[in-house]
């Protein structure tokens, strides 16, 4: 990268403290056998952690859940843990705990253990999540029957990304299902996820950086690089994941770089 | 009914000549081994045809084939044949021949003998029906891949209705996947069928009345009653289907019978 350039970004990115990474589309790509990371990103991660800025994962991902998650990141080379994950699942079972509600949930198998002390007996909401196969014509009927039959329905939505990327092509996401299910029974989805700013602030508290001084990083323009900024977070979208063009999270890593390689209270590390 | 309730009907229905009668949740209910007859509706129908009224079938089925729908509508005892009835999937194949379009299928397998003589090879379009089970996860993100690949992605929708009843519960219709595709894909669909104007005023030519002249009943406010009455008809709503309260069609009768025992041109056979 040529050393203007590298100047310019620094400038974007001065008084960064904090990254949050997408993970879907930006680390990896799911498909068949778990996925495939996407060139350079494991090394970016590690690069990251090194320079001394904090780190946290902030993803949608709601058909795993966050053990099974970041096993399969682990196993493809990816230096992670679950505490450094806010992911919507746990965040749902607090609002669920909250308001006392009881969910039928509409999820996949995988992530169900997310939901392990929720009560789903007599459901008085309904929990849609990315459910993949589960999305059958039977499990949204059901989902649909118990909302049509509460006098005031709730539906919870882990995200509402149209798509994402696997390795054989593009998926439908969980955000069609709610917009069928939005249509069909007259109800306004709560969004729990990316674009929430709950979530988002969730993320930063978990990190300990405040929004003016924290980046976003991911390949969707609505949920994470919109939502971040009305956050008061500055955001960059890479063109892997649903888009085909660079730069991806290794091109963009020059730039952070170049935040921890000049002068500056950040990056004591490097 | 009492007689000042039945002239007021008959004040109502002045001048009517022609009935559209929607057929699911008005005739029948759908349901295990085809579903069974709303009572006092293949009576209604008989005596309807009886009074000199005009009759057309006008329904958003897309789950069958105008000849298995009329041959189950047969079995459960009504007086129906296929020349009789408007139906969405013939009105598809025009608007396809017409623009050169070559779809993909997103439909029941009962219905795609309608589609027969259509190129469905590199398609440019997706046609979405009814599909009941086949609403897969895998059969919808074909339909999304599909579109998603298209420069002007085109997407016809079979109807566009909530839900409808069968004998054991409600059940998902085309809308809410109609919604999905859409919110996926950033497309708006074009609905073939009620409300459609076009798919009423190929009823009324079918029929030979004047939309002034003619009268819609139905179970749906949306797609039969504000459909019916945009087209500059009257539309009755009946509260069987969707809904559970009477009036039914056998309840509506005498009024309609009323029109056809006093003096006037159009039922010359009562």
């Amino acid at each position: 990268m040529a050393a203007a350039a590298t100047a310019a970004w620094a400038q974007r990115l001065a008084g960064v403290r904090g990254l949050l990474l997408d993970v879907s589309g930006v680390l990896y790509d799911g498909g068949d056998g778990g996925g495939t990371p996407i060139p350079g990103s494991p090394e970016a991660v590690a690069r990251i952690k090194q320079s001394g800025l904090k780190l946290r994962f902030c993803t949608n991902e709601s058909q795993k859940s966050r053990e099974k998650f970041v096993g399969l990141l682990q196993r493809l080379g990816f230096d992670i843990s679950v505490d450094e994950v806010t992911a919507p699942a746990p965040a749902a079972c607090q609002v669920l705990k909250q308001r006392g509600l009881q969910p039928y949930l509409l999820v996949h198998d995988d992530v169900r253990s997310e939901f392990d002390k929720m009560d789903t007996s007599n459901p008085n909401c309904v929990v849609i999540a990315d459910a993949g196969e589960g999305f059958s014509y039977q499990n949204l009927n059901e989902a649909f029957r118990v909302l049509v039959s509460l006098e005031n329905p709730v539906l919870l939505s882990l995200g509402k990304g149209r798509y994402y990327k696997e390795t054989d092509g593009l998926m439908l996401d969980v955000g069609p299902y709610m917009k069928a299910l939005e249509y069909a029974c007259d109800v306004q989805a709560e969004v729990v996820g990316k674009p929430a700013p709950e979530f988002f602030q969730a993320a930063l508290k978990e990190m300990g950086t405040e929004a003016h001084e924290t980046i976003m990083i991911g390949d969707d323009i609505v949920n994470d690089v919109g939502g971040a900024q009305r956050c008061g977070m500055r955001a960059l979208q890479v063109r892997t994941g649903k888009f085909s063009k660079k730069p991806d999270l290794e091109t963009l890593f020059p730039a952070l770089r170049s935040l921890c390689t000049g002068p500056g209270p950040f990056c004591p590390g490097v």
